[in-house]
């Protein structure tokens, strides 16, 4: 017996059952005999077992599911351009194991704690999700108090006990700038997602400091939402300038298929009146018309590398390394064009 | 006390506690002092009390979830047309109420029916979406016998004890048919989406039926998937055929999106060579170039629609009635126009 804190192991040898008998007895599930779950309590009793974050990860998977807390106006959420498959990505590691997603979406503003908070208490997830990492995340505080496994979506700022799943988009969105250029694109403008999210910030930063790098200034940068109906705008208001750009960068591909749509709009030929590049490859790109010169991430590995991740952060007993996806890869079609003055 | 079998309000009563505690002590829930926890396992031993669908239904929202079980491949599950979005519906209902979905992914060919047993057993959900409803679906059987609340997404053929929320498919594609042939448009054709969806099947029916009732058949009809890649492919094979069409209806915008593509690569202008039109109205198709006619569902309000309905049905003691859904309307936009030959 441990002279430490005792053990769903301690607590199920002197049961005599196994340690999945005493997590389920512990959790109330169903499906043990009344004379065991008294046999488990009491042993547990006996040891002053009390559930703790050791614990926590010495019962393996007792609930079968991780979760995902997701801030978003509910209204967004469809259109959002990252997590349909970031959770088709979690879902292929999780289906063929039977294990379910716990899906809690917080509308802006509302207590976001409280969502973690509900997870963790019931005892309803294995571990969580930590996506849209803001600088100063309090949320990584409120994990390890609360004692529950987690894997970041990228590194946060400051320190973490948790492992990482990185994706550095800047790579494409440099591939992207540097593409332009080379075509001969000097006045190159930008439309960038919300500046409260991580990876919005890093493409918009990337953009901006390879500009610079060639000497250049952005024509323009219009902040808007990953929306079609926000890329359409952005598009109008940058088309309007004085000197209005050759080429548009976009934040994703949504809001670039728009940009297509509101160039022909404004009588613009796509690509030989203006360039337009997107960001994610999503499935339209290929297929619309221009084809889309975006950037390949690939949310699919992204959610199925971090619920991979989770999972040994759960079931193991050491540290989870993290771990680094392949970066974002320029994907070049017809959208982008030499510049003809 | 009843003379039936005891209920969970039996059970609070003899042990002098609220219902409340009865549901977190028999689920196994955390909150409550051992003592007290112990009093509650008495009083229910005592009267004899044992799980079953009454007693689920009066242990009002003990899992402060609701469940969906998908059967589809992940991989394909970001490109479904309607999953994201009803989804997102879904959220808008069970946000402000700090409840969340637990989502259980079944690869096709996989057991479906433990993903219920799964979900109902565990405890882990108050009620579950029976979504995808197919002829003769075994689901609505096996829901009965877990004692599971549901709400069926269309009514099921054949009879069920579960409120339906339905969302009439067939007036939105006679529509565009109709708005087709007014137009002068007599060579038409239909790409499909995978026949073992209800709701596919219905659109492509609609579609001959309504072809028939004007003395017309399809100039072709293509079974697809769905998927911008499948419309392409689909399109293509119309575009190839000895009489090629001036029209074809897609059964979702994505592949009608696609389509336009296709149809432009293979110098063809939209809409003045071909016609097109979509299905769902989905968040690019008032932006893309041509702006895209097709059919306006709202699967966000059909998911809002089925958790009310679904929280209804858990909450409440008597029956609650089928809700029918505005049916789906076309919207007239830029990708259709008159036929000029």
């Amino acid at each position: 017996m441990s002279k430490e804190r005792p053990t769903i192991a301690d607590v199920a040898t002197r049961a005599g059952v196994s340690k999945g008998a005493v997590s389920f007895a512990l959790n109330g599930r169903p499906g043990l005999a009344r004379t065991t779950v008294d046999r488990i309590l009491a042993a547990a009793d006996e040891l002053g077992w009390r559930p703790s974050s050791r614990a926590r990860s010495l019962s393996v998977s007792k609930a079968f599911a991780l979760g995902l807390v997701i801030t978003r106006d509910p209204a967004v959420l469809s259109s959002d351009p990252f997590f349909p498959a970031f959770i088709a990505g979690v879902e292929s590691v999780l289906a063929p194991r039977g294990q379910a997603l716990v899906l809690q979406v917080v509308t802006a503003g509302e207590d976001e704690a409280a969502g973690y908070r509900r997870l963790a208490q019931d005892g309803r997830v294995d571990g969580v999700f930590l996506s849209d990492l803001r600088h100063e995340d309090p949320r990584i505080e409120l994990l390890v108090e609360l004692g529950l496994p987690a894997v970041t979506l990228n590194r946060p700022v400051g320190s973490s006990p948790f492992p990482a799943v990185c994706l550095d988009d800047r790579p494409g969105t440099v591939a992207v700038v540097e593409h332009l250029l080379q075509l001969g694109h000097r006045r190159i403008a930008h439309v960038a997602g919300p500046p409260a999210f991580v990876h919005a910030t890093a493409r918009s930063q990337a953009f901006t400091e390879t500009l610079a790098a060639a000497g250049l200034e952005p024509i323009g940068v219009e902040v808007s939402d990953f929306t079609a109906a926000g890329g359409t705008e952005a598009t109008r208001r940058l088309l309007a300038l004085p000197e209005p750009p050759t080429a548009i960068v976009y934040a994703n591909d949504r809001m670039a298929i728009a940009g297509i749509g509101a160039a022909h709009q404004a009588g613009l030929t796509v690509p030989d009146d203006l360039s337009v590049a997107g960001f994610d490859d999503s499935e339209l790109a290929e297929f619309v018309h221009p084809a889309l010169t975006t950037v390949r991430a690939d949310p699919f590995a992204f959610g199925a590398t971090a619920a991979t991740t989770l999972i040994q952060s759960i079931d193991g007993d050491g540290d989870v390394a993290d771990v680094e996806l392949p970066p974002a890869q320029l994907v070049v079609r017809g959208s982008t064009a030499l510049l003809e003055e």
